[in-house]
């Protein structure tokens, strides 16, 4: 719609706001995920708790499309996170904060406005990075739950550890981007691709350079995904970080992976994380059987830390809207590592952390 | 609308468990309530305000139910406290925080997903408190505005000043909660009710175990809960709460009453809470003629403390969704205690607090 | 859709009052803009940055409009700020606190429940004040991004170095508000006007009484608005505004402009700043090109600050609801004043500030 009636009627002749507004035609789809679940984790200590975002995160959001003719569209996408199991709004993974009871709705999920048309799409805004992006899609829990192979590090986890301070907020998602991405086959079937800068806006820790190049063809797809950010310590450090994923579906069961690597660059303590999991997904009528194997091995100044998760879990699709479903999942930590499931409860180095979930998805 | 161009990258490829789920239809509820009014509250200094929810609280919520076929449904219910006053979002009443005009947008009014047939709902997230709700739907202020009976303490008003430090979080709603509720009419017409658990996370003053069982026929309608809350002390403190209610209907006038009990065990200065309320609603026409007598009284180490509360109301009903009202209110404080409508300002132990309040309320 | 299943036990028995209300159809507009763009701000830093705002504050909000018969309206209008450059919400311009990443979604950009009939408009909740909203309406660049007049101070600038600690919250819009609006022709064909009390609750700073008053008539409009507030400082120290502007609409260009006078009486150091602009716009097609000058200049304590603003735009309307938009804007300071373009960097006493903005503006 128009900057409403309402504000034209506003300008020519004072203050009625309320008038032809309420009359003008909407163009807003309302969409979100509650999802809450019943589980225990076992760290040191174990913890139950009905908690959010098992098999997909919580969120609520506004979208909309409008066509403008001649193939060129526009767009926005608004989507915060949710902690239903507390009524919370939240901050998302990534972003820096912890979630709190008193979290408010954010747009952090995704806030953007775009133009596309057979050449692509410009998309203005906060985002997810192309690297985040390119390890999320190949793995069967899609990096929720307590079965993601996040759990292994998405973030360079040690970084607070080798360089006092520092930290970065381009894990996951990226603030003030630009992006462009290749339009649907156009450049050739199969090849799809994104790149995106960041320019941080002065502060430290949000500037982000990165891309994504892909060729999906029949059953089988690869992705191979680049990014670079800046980390929140004096001088020229920076976070080089690369994956490569695929899968393969061969109909009763689909199998994906991925090897990532991040390296600490221009630090006092130089530092690498190597990240790779397998995973397969077998739908069976409404159920859907997944499982991954995942390892984390640091090098460098974190020379001889190491994991290994195994996570299984089974969905059952009520819907195409409503699932419920059941994952359990185990970090095996070497002598120096700590890393744990979720971040309910401290760890020992060394210990081990397990946990599982019980819990319904409903969609809208 | 179509799903959004924005989505269909995600869509073509990779391992996108929700992109089917955003693809279906929406079906979601906006709804809520903007109340304003222009009050006045008489305490040691008497306050004239704009302020909100003088007949019903505002809130901005989303909703929605899914039919998943042989009688089974889900559902989904966010809604949040609104300050249309100030336009801040707002912490609901009872999640422990003070409203101030920066407070946001929380769903803590209700957060939940449920799953139903005819053998009940369960229901996980964050909701009423059995007991509240047992108090607050007898009442013909519907607990809200300067008459509502819960004025003179919902929760166990003195309990800081027993245990220092102590407060506890569930006296109206509970996190991190699981519950079921008995289907209409299937084990008995007539018969309803309801039980909770809310495992508390790990944190003091969130555990919550309760229900509430309940019978309605014709005009009459009688219904008892009981509700046990830990405390935020060291040691094993707990407040058990129970609480009796009923109406009849006589068609011109519609009683109503409820009797609460608070005892606070387990705790150095063990003390107790009795609240009572007797009400009557008579409609007439587009009108609603509301009257409501309400006590406490506390016993063991708060013994003496008592107040009385007067209020009258009248409601009338532009259509079902906007009404004007207005209401009058009055506590006549015994000596030691210091109740005050609202939390307007303070009021000298033994002084009489009173105020009324003019206003509209718009729901949608 | 129907009302929910999970209300049902609500329904079934109890007082509950909006009931009724939660099943009448829902009747809600989501409403909104997401609008950012690629700027440069010059100060004494060079600023480049991926902004919310260049053309049209964005902004999300709910509103809706019930007809009571015989003329009689309901409306409520929930209207909050965004930050979709970061995914926050976001305080809007005015109320006194500063814009971050974490910032929530608060509906401090209106917040209204309103009656209407042929008699005018009542309307209760935070809203523009009379006097910003006369001078925005009059802006060709409607007080938003890099071109806007009010960069030489829609609020009283130097408040806090004549009085320190001195601040006040209605500059642009005011919490606790009773307004009165005329209805459009009953009192005089093109008569229009408002009046408008806030009780600021008993805070300092947030008391306002203003009005405004206009006549609008083929191509021309003028109009005239006053305005009080209180500040937050010991004793009676006001702040009075006034401001009058006007608009001639010539076919092939609109030219408008105003003259505002801001007054701090009461004050230890007494000051007043005078604020004025000349604006043109000239739509072409889907093209619309926007020029403005505007001044301000401080007398009494302040004495010999001034400022100049030159402000040049264009923007392309791909529809009614998208556009794109390039500005480019310029403050020429005297040695004494430090005026800046938006918040971005400081500024020392005398330099010049310049920036500009090429973005898009998506309303929904």
């Amino acid at each position: 719609m128009s900057p409403s009636i309402l504000r034209k009627t506003a300008v020519a002749f004072g203050v009625c706001t309320l008038c032809g507004a309420a009359a003008a035609q909407s163009s807003v789809t309302v969409f979100g995920v509650v999802d809450l679940f019943v589980g225990v984790i076992r760290n040191d200590q174990t913890t139950t708790q009905l908690g959010e975002g098992g098999m997909s995160s919580s969120r609520l959001g506004f979208r909309g499309v409008e066509d403008l003719g001649g193939g060129l569209k526009a767009g926005f996408w608004l989507e915060g996170a949710l902690g239903p199991d507390t009524g919370r709004g939240g901050a998302s993974f990534g972003n820096g904060t912890t979630a709190t009871s008193e979290n408010p709705l954010l747009f952090q999920r995704r806030s953007t406005v775009s133009l596309s048309n057979q050449w692509g799409e410009v998309r203005l805004g906060r985002d997810y990075t192309a690297t985040y992006w390119n390890w999320s899609v190949f793995d069967p829990f899609s990096q929720v739950g307590v079965g993601r192979s996040g759990n292994l590090g998405i973030g360079f986890a040690a970084l607070t550890a080798l360089q006092p301070g520092a930290s970065y907020g381009t894990s996951v998602r990226a603030n003030n981007m630009v992006g462009y991405f290749l339009p649907n086959g156009a450049f050739g079937p199969g090849l799809y691709g994104q790149v995106q800068v960041a320019a941080g806006e002065g502060a430290a820790g949000n500037k982000f350079v990165g891309g994504r190049i892909g060729y999906s063809s029949g059953p089988y797809n690869v992705a191979a995904a680049y990014g670079q950010t800046d980390v929140t310590v004096a001088g020229s450090v920076t976070l080089d970080s690369w994956n490569i994923g695929g899968s393969w579906d061969f109909g009763v069961v689909k199998v994906s992976g991925n090897y990532s690597s991040m390296t600490l660059d221009g630090a006092v303590n130089e530092a690498d994380q190597d990240n790779w999991f397998v995973g397969a997904a077998a739908p069976w009528g409404q159920w859907n059987f997944k499982a991954s194997y995942a390892q984390v091995k640091r090098g460098g100044a974190l020379s001889g830390q190491k994991a290994n998760q195994w996570a299984v879990g089974v969905d059952y699709n009520l819907s195409k809207r409503t699932a419920l479903y059941a994952t359990y999942a185990a970090i095996d930590n070497t002598d120096t590592n700590f890393t744990v499931l979720s971040n309910a409860s401290t760890l020992t180095r060394g210990n081990n952390s397990s946990g599982g979930q019980v819990g319904i998805r409903h969609s809208f």
